[in-house]
């Protein structure tokens, strides 16, 4: 089809172009646009609706695992911020600086939050005195704030939305308890909800959160075999307790400080999903978080019944729950299989005279394009069926993708080799800091998780007998 | 009862203080924390559960009506804010500026938004090219910074949440329908879900949003006789498309300016809802927004079954979609009573052995301490009823008591009366700013909406013949 090859060519090309591919799929499809300063993004609402389902999605796990939600300020004193060493050599350099307020120069200078473990910690303080009180689990749907210099919608942009879990427990092992729970918590969301395999793990000393004792991410990979961390969660020990002072009388009677954690996923999986299942066509949104779950384009409108039919079987649908819409516009029916292709929604229905005589519809499939027909009379079901396949299918795709990327290293050499062909690599690592930065000179890689850390392995980079399996990859 | 009074005496008179008696209320049922930066506050969770509530309520309302979600950057370039005269003067002064990011002095200072009319107009500027573009119905669910002098938890901080609509039309007519239909959405939501009743009508010039051609208001007398400006819709008229190129290609070809309108409603509808209906025993919540509608006090907890039975009751009660809670504490039933009549949850059940035995519960209302044996065995549908009566009787008894607390002046004397008395005033006002500002002078009142544009009245302030009624009162 001439048509549908003239359209598609509006996308760069995948395979060879894949930074291009995703800016023109983010600008076409309306998720986004650039804001008028440098690093912004406006987020359209075909881009808000997939946060919204997050939001809820994972709003709920949140809930159902004994969080509540709170609002801290936007704006932090510079001083707060420099309590915790670590922290502030991290994030310091990132911050956006209030300098002028109601037409004065501020006594002391406010940064945006780029991460509230800050201002959280000094009212945490302040609040909780004894065991009683503890464990305090909190959550926060919020901006926040850091200055990047090279910027791409949704992956990393100077500000953007995200929540942060912020926690406080009574002993070490309930507080890497709760790490840990939020990182399994996440990663069910990541599978049922966006349909995206992750490998979980610690990170090493160099690529954890400034200020924590242990970070754990989530890594998922991408078309192009990059990694994106997509979620991490931090047991923070007591760092942040003793930068402000978070104490609580025990049980017996002591006073001591607590141990704390937080975790975070942010807008950034908007890009994750975007970058794992899309394809050539545009966008292949999972139907769970995705803003359209059905399209229906009538075929012959203008043949008496058609809309009418059409319109009813959308009454139908969105009764059954379905977020379903007609496209009952004066474009083509080509013109609309694209349009709504590369929107990227799971299922399209085509309604026409023939169908409508025979008693059923055309259901067609958005990952993997397989059409089936099906009855009218079960529709609700057999497109929710449908609908739950998508999803299924899209996860079991993404997951033997990245399992079949995944390779083994033994050398610089093969890490390189494997990162270049889009992989992600399995490597022995002594724990040196020395060779970790050696494995990004060599490769361009960074550690992205611990797989083991207590087995036996030779160092990838410099052949030392080494306890831990690291996983390489190119990043995000 | 002597732990009774020693308990509430730890709120100020609600009659004779009524600023302290909300200050106590708002910190001690933990609804709102001071923030460390002057001027802002932390929305504890019992808080920020009130403010969801709301959020679903109005987000749904929002839909239903035709409107998407989207994000826009918080930070605005300065000059955004001077391209419209009249906004820059009024929100200028109040703005907190960044000058420095990512450790570099800006080129150009960016101000926190005060609220987003100039960078969403900048971004339609450049979206909108046709008629077939519009209407454009979004809105934002966001932070905003206004730095004040004098603040208060939820009434007036330098930072809130809020929600912005800004929509675009194609015509004068419908973008003033778009305004006044905004108005009775949240005057429906004021009433069935905060149990509010409010006055709305247009405002004066004086009263108006900076850039606005017509302000809308509604207003909520609060339990001083002082009114609160509950939310705002305003007709924008072609302000803002002129000073953002908001231009479309019509259908006859020509290029013309669309006409814009923007509203909104933010967390202050928190305090609203304190100062509507709260007692001297603290917070009383309407049950369609309150976070716990429902707490059972077990009576005589240690005898056998009792507890059970309690929790029985309220895995039931959760299942019909209740928001219950089990006070199962170690503190005695009356400290109990206290607290949650403090937190103002509209119902208490009470069930203790000889409850049990009988197969009943007793259930006591908040609004009215009106209490009830009900049947254990239909328990869903009693407390569903009587959280429904609850939320009426609340309405109507704040209805009733706004309406015998208008009264009728007819010269500046009997408007200081008016107000002195804790009234919201009806006046004939001439329509001019000085005798506006009169007003203001002379009985520290100001006015609060048009009751009737086109009468025969006679001004409060100068006798002269005018066509208007006008609501004055003091105000928050």
């Amino acid at each position: 089809m001439a048509k549908d090859n003239q359209f598609v060519s509006q996308i760069a090309d995948i395979e060879n172009d894949f930074p291009q591919w995703y800016s023109d799929v983010v600008l076409k499809t309306k998720l986004v646009d650039y804001g008028p300063v440098k690093g912004t993004m406006v987020i359209r609402p075909y881009g808000y609706a997939i946060w919204e389902n997050i939001q809820k999605e994972l709003d709920a796990r949140f809930k159902e695992t004994g969080h509540e939600n709170a609002y801290f300020p936007l704006l932090i004193p510079m001083s707060f911020m420099t309590k915790e060493a670590e922290h502030v050599e991290g994030f310091a350099p990132e911050v956006a600086v209030v300098t002028h307020a109601g037409g004065e120069k501020l006594a002391e200078p406010l940064c945006i939050r780029p991460t509230s473990e800050t201002i959280i910690g000094t009212m945490y303080g302040k609040w909780i005195q004894s065991y009683r009180d503890l464990p305090v689990l909190m959550n926060q749907w919020a901006n926040v704030m850091r200055w990047e210099k090279t910027t791409r919608p949704f992956l990393r942009t100077s500000e953007f939305l995200w929540q942060e879990g912020h926690t406080v427990h009574a002993s070490e092992e309930e507080a890497m308890e709760e790490t840990l729970k939020m990182l399994s918590v996440y990663e069910e969301f990541a599978k049922t909800c966006l349909a995206m395999p992750v490998l979980t793990g610690r990170k090493t000393e160099k690529e954890k959160f400034a200020g924590a004792v242990a970070t754990f991410g989530m890594e998922a990979m991408m078309h192009d075999g990059k990694s994106l961390q997509a979620g991490t969660t931090h047991y923070l020990g007591q760092n942040f307790s003793k930068a402000f002072d978070i104490q609580f009388s025990d049980k017996d009677g002591a006073l001591k400080y607590a141990y704390t954690t937080s975790w975070g996923v942010s807008t950034r999986l908007i890009g994750a999903i975007i970058m794992t299942h899309g394809d050539q066509r545009g966008l292949v949104l999972p139907p769970v978080v995705a803003p359209v779950q059905v399209v229906i384009v009538p075929i012959a409108s203008k043949k008496p019944g058609v809309l009418e039919a059409c319109a009813a079987l959308k009454d139908r649908l969105k009764r059954a729950g379905i977020r379903v819409t007609l496209d009952d516009s004066d474009n083509s029916p080509g013109w609309k299989f694209n349009e709504w292709e590369m929107k990227g929604v799971p299922v399209r229905i085509e309604l026409g005279p023939r169908d409508l005589e025979a008693g059923k519809m055309l259901c067609a499939r958005r990952d993997n394009f397989e059409k089936t027909e099906v009855s009218l009379e079960n529709a609700e079901e057999e497109v929710k069926a449908l609908l739950s396949n998508v999803q299924t299918g899209m996860y079991e795709k993404a997951k033997e993708r990245m399992e079949s990327r995944i390779v083994k290293a033994d050398s610089l050499q093969e890490l390189l080799s494997g990162v270049n062909g889009g992989n992600f690599v399995r490597a022995g690592w002594c724990g040196c800091r020395a060779c970790e930065d050696k494995v990004k000179e060599f490769a361009q890689a960074t550690s992205r998780v611990f797989a083991k850390e207590d087995t036996q392995e030779t160092c990838v980079a410099c052949g030392k007998k080494s306890a831990h399996t690291v996983i390489f990859a190119r990043a995000y």
